[in-house]
């Protein structure tokens, strides 16, 4: 009788560790950034990987990768999996490519099984779910839910000033194409996304899976403060209008909030700040830095923002410095589908394996699928919950566990 | 009768013009960073004026350079004056060189009056007032004071890891000779530095002449807080132990000690912030900080520096995270003396010149000066104080009348 066979432990360990040697910091973390040189390496990578193991692979004009195993229908709508392979600065090796990593292994599962399918099943590489390089997550599945237009393409810039738009046209994509990146309803049959946790609950826990029932969406704000420049020994306190100052009681108070928020998912945080002119004996006179607001609840992020404003209204009345807002992203939480949720936790009994339904915290590119697509999560656990750091890290058994829940799952859903 | 002539504005103005031309951001103010190009384009221009107004020019060990007229007993300890032609980032054009321009332009005066003088007169450019590249100031009279040994010279490191110790032999200066530079009480009769006030209290006032009592000195303090790196969507407000917070409430806290200050001419500023790794969403691992602090008042600024201690102790243990304090520099404050201030004043009220006593909250390359002679300070007004900053503006014919009072300052001395 076909059967589905078990994930192997050791192409999941080969094909992550030859992945993480795409990396610009090799002694400190894994930086891999859209388009950079190693990036585009790893990408080669990937479609390698997914040629030899049968798909057919296929990029659209907006970066996005697929990796394609054909069903007897092959012109129903395909069930999805995929993750990202792009990564923040000194990250692990883990994030994102887990989930890539572990698709193609469900993929390999599903055709080698002989087990007959209705639908394509595709594993997809979204473009740069970091915001790394352009100061925007999820840019692929962004452009596929349509929230991210060739005109907004042209706006975002990357540090050396070049805009996403002409980063892919410099590497030969037509962004006429752009129209067929972007998904219906009805397009995609079901998206199903393994992903590490990211956070410690299912390690502290020891429980093998999570399964998740909504992922937390981010409010990006750009802060940037205007004070007055001037000689940090000639200037008395009571005249100063010190930019950082103002900027340090900003994000206190944006802690302050984030911690008396009414959910307990919502979370602030702080992570890029520049002083300008940047010396230690001049006043700073602007200082810009990066606020991301995360919450599993949209009410509670929509007070948490307005009271962030009434700070900076009182930080500027007080100090006489100016402060710009600019809410770059304001996302809603998306919920995962109840019928793959409940697919999952059958693969899950079935298979003995214990699991816990959560909330994801941090966002994925399954948060832009949902505006198009019924998704739902698989996690596996994130070792003391370290991630977005050199020391993140999962087992590979765990990846492999969880690969064999998507695989059941993607199966299953193939077949409706 | 042989008289003193007065200071030429056109001569003044047109020197200041032309050093501004040495400048790596024309579109962003002045910079000029210690021996970089511009920099040592500036030393060459100043060295050919020094010629061209007959002095002697010769550059010590430490890269001070020194443009001399003789007196009728040239081994007679000479009269200094001077300051420095390096900036801070995106600076003004008058900070330091007004300094330098104006004290040419007094020996010019003084050697064309055919005036007898029995001491050398020489004016210095010193190496380096400002910490741009070293994070250190006044690196050429620091080392004439001893303070600054070949050892210290190997220590400091600008941002590419050079030592100011080889930067220094790469441009070919003998690390040997260094024992030259050093000055011991004695060998400088005094010295007197003309100097924009980078306040507002002259400007405000509407006076011509600010004569310094005491130069503040500062305390540099490199801040180290290293706190969990991790995921910002994925991390519970209450697990955190967020670099940038902690770092937010020491700045804060400093802010409050220095406020609170016994002494009035006491500050403190956090001018450069470093966040690591600075992605948007990741909760900062470690955020380095200077804190520059000023007093005229010693024993204030120790009490400062031991509450400060206290909060960062107590910032700590709230928080979890591990601060390092590195003290650079804890700097006495200089006292003019008093008999250069009355020659000052008296050549002010001679010339019908209006005149303040004052501190100066800025330092300046007279604080390690004092440490082996004797030192005077002339300010000239700031236009609304603003200095450290593109803005920075001096009158051309401020900065003459304070050449003129420097000059006949400076006869007088080398007469004695």
């Amino acid at each position: 009788m076909k059967q589905l066979g078990k994930a192997s432990v050791e192409n999941i360990k080969n094909d992550l560790v030859n992945l993480a040697k795409y990396n610009s910091t090799p002694e400190n973390g894994i930086t891999r950034v859209l388009f950079y040189d190693e990036e585009l390496q790893a990408r080669d990578f990937i479609k390698a990987r997914m040629a030899e193991n049968g798909m057919t692979v296929r990029e659209d004009a907006a970066g996005n990768i697929f990796g394609t195993i054909e069903g007897s229908e092959p012109d129903a709508a395909p069930v999805w999996t995929g993750s990202h392979i792009d990564t923040v600065l000194n990250a692990g090796m883990f994030d994102g490519t887990a989930g890539v990593i572990g698709g193609m292994e469900a993929l390999r599962l599903i055709r080698e099984s002989g087990l007959s399918h209705k639908r394509n099943i595709e594993v997809i590489v979204y473009t740069s779910e970091e915001p790394t390089r352009f100061g925007l997550g999820c840019l692929g599945s962004r452009a596929m839910a349509g929230e991210l237009t060739a005109a907004d393409m042209e706006e975002i810039k990357d540090q050396d000033g070049l805009s996403f738009a002409e980063v892919l046209q410099n590497l030969g994509h037509d962004l006429n194409d752009l129209q067929a990146v972007k998904r219906k309803k009805g397009d995609v049959y079901a998206a199903v996304e393994l992903h590490i946790e990211q956070g410690a609950i299912l390690d502290t826990k020891n429980i093998g899976i999570g399964i998740i029932t909504t992922i937390s969406a981010p409010t990006d704000i750009k802060v940037s403060v205007s004070g007055t420049q001037e000689h940090a020994g000639a200037t008395p306190m009571e005249v100063r209008k010190d930019a950082m100052c103002a900027a340090a009681e900003i994000m206190l108070g944006l802690e302050g909030l984030a911690r008396n928020a009414g959910d307990y998912s919502t979370v602030a945080t702080v992570g890029k700040v520049e002083v300008f002119p940047g010396s230690t004996n001049v006043i700073p006179g602007r200082v810009d830095f990066s606020i991301d607001i995360r919450s599993a609840d949209m009410e509670d992020k929509n007070t948490l923002v307005q009271k962030l404003k009434a700070i900076v209204k009182c930080v500027e009345a007080v100090r006489g410095v100016c402060v710009d807002l600019e809410i770059v992203t304001h996302d809603e939480p998306a919920d995962a589908d109840p019928r793959i949720i409940s697919l999952i936790e059958t693969a899950c009994r079935q298979s003995g394996q214990s699991y816990h339904l959560m909330v994801s915290g941090a966002y994925h590119d399954s948060m832009f699928v949902s505006k198009f697509a019924p998704f739902g999560m698989i996690f596996v656990p994130s070792k003391n919950g370290i991630s977005h750091h050199a020391d993140e890290w999962t087992d590979f058994a765990d990846i492999a566990k969880g690969t064999d829940i998507l695989a059941e799952t993607l199966l299953q859903l193939s077949q409706e």
